[in-house]
């Protein structure tokens, strides 16, 4: 039943991770650079690498994100494919995928992965073809090797997405922390501006947030109140149905 | 700088596509029957099948939708990718591979989409592999072909997701519908009940539906007004950041 007169694909797979750091007034993405290709400027790219014959794909991309940085154990969510037949031909790339694999023209599927994690836990560690890993500011991203732009780009959609319908941000903050605190990382992750006071309001609405007997000490400003989430709460409001901040 | 002693992956890569129709009432799925394979029942799986050497992936997936279902010009969306090392083993599976490809061992890592349409406007053609091509309400659905049910569920998820955050459903409506047939459409979609009050209220606030100086006639029950989807407004909420129904 197959098609006679065309060929099937087979192609190689890799897996590329957009690990996004936050640490409280920033979002950064973990980039690697590539050992340079005469003749061409130093390229910034995903961490990203082949996946082996009997792995499984999110099993592989941890492997590789590890051999890349030094990161481990990080739990990953997958963005989507990425399949183009022209994703890996421009110049520089070509001419580093010349100098490192063995059929640089072959085409590669790579399936994405994306996570957040609190920077400050995180001190990346370049090894394999990596020469450094770094993170870079949301802000100064532009240019990355291959498709790796779009890539970041679909992973960050997905990320802001999810801060809308999920607490993912309460791991990054401290057991405490004040509602300026919380208010500040979803505007960083959002990339815009919330009005303060609807902000609280809903939080505290809510109740997934729940004030402790406690203040800030030795700031120069009027001591916030302390605060921590209420896990049980909610839970009990997704299984009510709830889902979403409505920001 | 590649691995010596561990052989990369060089699986075939295919597209399978989990096509939602919806009409008026009921919630379905457009699946297909294989050929029977001696010693087992037939299988009804996902239309899916290989992508060619230089097709894009979503091109891909529209083609190999066409050439079993009939169906054309889907607006098909990603799911993810699924590359179980495992996903093809079932003996049943097994057997219609060896039937239909030259390498049945082969891993496939298989791309899935998913689109949701009006059911009535689509009469499936099976062709190909497929012998039959027909809706199955999501409610009959438990067993399938490879991992098919696994990637059906991701899409349904996908699928919930989405309705509760864009009005794709006021395309299956006729222009014309009345509140209740719009409030049907997302308590089958989303498979729960939802407060029949609440629902209006959000819909008439947020002014994504008008009405018309319209009823229904020749109905048994007190005559429903007609509305109007306003995309209009909708646009112009999506710009004010809105970002979802809160349901």
């Amino acid at each position: 039943m197959e098609s006679k007169n065309k060929h099937q694909l087979n192609p190689r797979i890799s897996a590329d991770c957009v690990i996004f750091g936050f640490d409280f007034n920033q979002l950064k993405v973990l980039l690697i650079e590539r050992e340079p290709v005469e003749g061409f400027d130093v390229s910034l790219s995903l961490p990203g690498d082949l996946i082996f014959e009997d792995e499984d794909l999110d099993m592989a991309a941890n492997r590789i994100l590890n051999e890349l940085t030094g990161l481990y154990n990080i739990f990953l969510e997958q963005v989507g494919a990425f399949g183009n037949p022209h994703r890996l031909s421009k110049a520089s790339d070509q001419a580093w995928l010349k100098a490192v694999r063995q059929k640089p023209n072959e085409r590669v599927v790579t399936i994405a992965y994306y996570s957040l994690v609190n920077m400050n836990d995180y001190q990346p560690q370049a090894s394999s073809f990596a020469k450094t890993a770094c993170w870079v500011s949301v802000h100064e991203i532009n240019e990355l090797a291959f498709d790796h732009f779009e890539i970041y780009q679909a992973a960050l959609k997905k990320l802001k997405n999810k801060i809308k319908t999920q607490p993912i941000g309460f791991n990054l903050l401290p057991e405490k922390f004040t509602l300026s605190q919380l208010h500040r990382l979803y505007e960083v992750i959002l990339g815009r501006t919330l009005d303060k006071r609807n902000f609280r309001r809903k939080m505290l609405k809510l109740k997934i947030v729940e004030s402790l007997d406690e203040k800030q000490e030795g700031v120069p400003h009027k001591p916030s109140q302390f605060f921590k989430f209420n896990e049980l709460n909610y839970n009990s409001l997704i299984e009510n149905g709830f889902d979403n901040f409505g920001f």
